[in-house]
């Protein structure tokens, strides 16, 4: 008989797999208190996020845990990014199949270990519970901002610069493969673009670097053209993006190259976690050695403008006519 | 055709229900950017804790929206207590079925608003999923403490009095009586001990008071017998209880002159979300009038013991004679 998490008690999960990834947080009592004590530095004000993955919702059945647990922390991470916060801390939750075997979890322990040294952010508390239905797991990540320069969505300004970092649609078209959907590919792509679904990378250093340059950012989960249009909301502007401008990896330029159809793809598939950000015009000038710094690309791919549509984002071709989308991009509700 | 929340979008549901409830807290920009920033006054920690509830296993399926919202809230807001904290914010993940309707959704966040006024708690941000499984609902609240002002579980020392607000053990029946398994009580018994379970009342007024008085805190939450163990276990001591002088409401009381087999269901049944903590001799004295200015019982009920059994705890009846426990008492993963 296998064993499985359910012959441990809640008290001897948490000493063997968690308590160690609370252990440089002093106010972490080991996870041995009912909460735990966290110290925000003067002159400092702490940023809170949440995010929730379903099996089968937010990852494919049969997951393995070590990239899950990257994937569960980095998208909050993108999000600590997005408000130009140093991550601190997170606590979590984990409701688990009864069936989950203790190697599972020691696994999934061990690669929140590695991105907890890779970014700084540390385990302060959390709760484990037992589901009869699909796994389901939250993390609440705490980072630190000096009070009142947190990025905001609601700064963007007609005549902005629209700016994103990396490359687009990889982890939508990686889910795609997962899923066996894009034949053809060779092996280095196939991995390029699985790798960048299942380990997004927080870009927690831009985020670190953009107060006082961008006047508007996000981070892109449900897609550039949902989460500009919740940047052009929240600020009531409308966006223009040039498709010829979207910067795209080599292995989603092959796809495209083949499959033109698949633009929609890139530009309204989800899971990039790259950061959007505007840029006033008398400060773009500052990006390119922005980008040199760290290593990163950094590319304008559109403009805000004037609109009395609040919200509204259009993406055009090299003619300026309006390329077709299905209707608001990807909506994590619209599925029904 | 029932209208279902599936037919809003994510943002449509925020806006509609969630928002409201963060209108006063400013960093939480109306839920509409990537994380909230939460000030923490100069000299104070921010104390975090987190709690998930999930249907079939910490609810009765088809529970009421508007119990289900109070104790999700309540159940973070006794750890709050037992810190000694006062409420401020929390983060929310509701992992819903797709077949929830607009009303059980607004009957829910109109608890959850009454209870914001009740502590004084503020939403600041969430995250809402659809799952096919159970609905899970996760709660992350915060909350603040002057520094180094936290109580622990771990400064119990022998000598010093056990602690317990209110009466134990209405929860644990009045679950038995939703699930048809007490007979014979009367409508009235029946209501407070089912209204026990499903909205507890965390001792937040209590927790505030007890920084300098208790040299040890927890809330009961997985039954007396097992938290107590777990300060125990924290301290590095034991425990006795005398049964005789445990606190129990009128329907417990008779309950139990029919039933005495049911003991164990007031010291090992969970629930109870009262505050457990230990006072040392020369302070008991404060005690009665602390009861009297908060208006609740704080009955002492045992007394910490040097032992080599870290985390033992007995409960003795008039004879000093050991009463039999279930193994552990209740422990969340040992019910398989």
């Amino acid at each position: 008989m296998k064993k499985t998490y359910r012959k441990l008690n809640e008290f001897d999960l948490i000493e063997t797999y968690f308590s160690p990834l609370s252990k440089t947080l002093e106010g972490a009592f080991g996870l041995c208190d009912d909460a735990a004590v966290l110290t925000v530095p003067p002159g400092e004000s702490l940023v809170v996020t949440l995010d929730t993955l379903v099996e089968g919702v937010h990852f494919l059945k049969g997951s393995d845990p070590g990239p899950l647990a990257h994937k569960l922390l980095r998208v909050n991470l993108s999000d600590l990014a997005a408000m130009g916060a140093k991550p601190a801390s997170y606590v979590l939750s984990l409701a688990l199949p009864g069936d989950v075997e203790p190697l599972w979890i020691a696994r999934f322990a061990s690669a929140l270990g590695q991105d907890q040294e890779t970014y700084g952010i540390y385990l302060a508390g959390g709760d484990t519970v037992v589901t009869p239905g699909p796994m389901t797991l939250t993390v609440a990540a705490h980072g630190t901002v000096v009070k009142g320069r947190e990025l905001r969505r609601s700064g963007a300004r007609p005549g902005d610069t629209v700016y994103v970092s990396g490359t687009l649609g990889d982890a939508a078209f990686g889910l795609k493969c997962l899923q066996g959907k894009i034949p053809g590919l060779t092996g280095e792509q196939r991995k390029f673009l699985t790798g960048r679904y299942l380990k997004p990378r927080p870009r927690v250093d831009l985020g670190l670097r953009l107060f006082g340059l961008a006047s508007a950012a996000t981070d892109i989960s449900d897609g550039l053209v949902a989460d500009l249009g919740h940047m052009c909301s929240a600020s009531g502007v409308e966006a223009v993006v040039e498709w010829g401008r979207v910067p795209l990896s080599d292995a989603v330029g092959a796809i495209l190259a083949g499959s033109p159809q698949e633009i929609p793809t890139v530009v309204a598939g989800g899971d990039d976690y790259e950061l959007l950000f505007t840029v006033p015009a008398y400060k773009t000038e500052n990006i390119p050695s922005l980008a040199k710094d760290l290593g990163i690309s950094l590319t304008p791919l559109g403009e805000i403008i004037e609109g009395a549509s609040r919200g509204k984002v259009r993406v055009v071709d090299g003619d300026g006519g309006e390329i077709p989308l299905p209707s608001g991009g990807y909506v994590h509700f619209g599925d029904s």
